[in-house]
């Protein structure tokens, strides 16, 4: 508490009066009422990077998925757990941001069918057809009021490339990479990033999700600040 | 605290000297090393029967599926993830039981193929093909020195006709049958249950899961003695 009451005093609110959404988490895409997909996002670096922006004087929105986690203090949460409702949400709130800050692991895809009871289990197997989920960040870069927007990719392989790529097609300001690997990436504490933005790139190295919250927010208010408001 | 002390100096330890393995939460099925299938147990009814049988006196063995919940005091709790994995722990432990509480929500079917590497998405649909997990609870059932088994079946529509089915087709003791619809069953710190066993039942009104738990205890050692120890 002390320790946090001090940082606060000692950091510049270099984010004050910015509006900034965060999504974190994964989704739940719903198979019956029982079963779903996910992925192994734990939702802990974008709650890292919405209490640091809170930290940094933003106004923060943090749109999460289903986490065990406690919202950090200051930000205002929406929760929400398909990628439909996250798509949702966000078109709703992104207006009025400066900042958008795409963490959660939306599910890329979704059954096409939903059963509304219990499917009963038989002998055989099963074959579960899956549709594309929409790609929201994708829609949000081609509005023409558009906040900055940051984006992850997390790989398991060829990591810059794919995140170098979606930095082009996706029309982000910035990308973060992250490995996501044993021990890295999802559901620990500890992360490290390679931030990619046009015509640059920086490594953070592996530190808290806490820690390298504060650095990789700092980082997107230079970049920010440079770019100029829109 | 004090409650909880005073409880248990009012309780008879009815499970005094008595091993009891319970299982909890659901499973996940990995599809790539970040996607996986899984459903909608928070684990909360299984603790709460793992709690409830330790303050009954029994030596208790949980093994859990990923929850976000704290292990009771004075039970060794088992950490596992796939259903495979579940079932391996079950099969080590079983020998040495002699109760089995099977409450977790082990998913009955799983990917056929596990990509060892993130799928990476295309603009298509796509097919996941899946294939049924072992059936522990019915492997166990098939042991000559087997132990006083408890199943639950968890279910949208039909609840009695299909608990009962598994009551006789998978050679269960018990059955405890759980509705499953908004704001009961999964996820939700409260439940009802209706418990089945050969030649009758009993409807065990909705209250806090905890409460559930003891009362529930209760009778599965009740008849636990009364059919007599192997």
């Amino acid at each position: 508490e002390l320790i946090g009451a001090a940082t606060k005093l000692l950091t510049k609110p270099f984010l004050a009066g910015r509006s900034v959404l965060v999504t974190a988490g994964p989704t739940r895409e719903s198979w019956d009422p029982i079963r779903f997909l996910s992925n192994r996002s734990s939702g802990k670096m974008g709650y890292a990077l919405a209490a640091a922006a809170a930290e940094a004087g933003a106004q923060v929105t943090l749109i999460s998925g289903p986490v065990a986690l406690e919202t950090p203090l200051g930000v205002h949460r929406i929760q929400v757990e398909s990628a439909q409702q996250m798509c949702d949400a966000m078109l709703v709130q992104v207006a009025a941001m400066d900042i958008l800050i795409a963490c959660a692991a939306v599910a890329d895809y979704r059954p096409v069918k939903q059963a509304t009871q219990k499917i009963k289990k038989t002998h055989q197997g099963l074959t579960l057809e899956l549709e594309r989920t929409p790609d929201i960040v994708e829609q949000l870069s081609n509005l023409a009021d558009k906040p900055f927007i940051v984006g992850f990719a997390a790989e398991t392989e060829h990591l810059e490339t794919n995140a170098s790529r979606k930095l082009k097609h996706k029309g982000l300001d910035m990308i973060a990479a992250n490995w996501v690997r044993e021990g890295q990436g999802f559901e620990v504490d500890d992360n490290a990033l390679t931030v990619l933005w046009h015509g640059g790139k920086v490594d953070l190295p592996r530190t808290s999700k806490t820690q390298l919250a504060r650095t990789f927010i700092k980082l997107i208010a230079e970049h920010y600040h440079a770019k100029g408001p829109a």
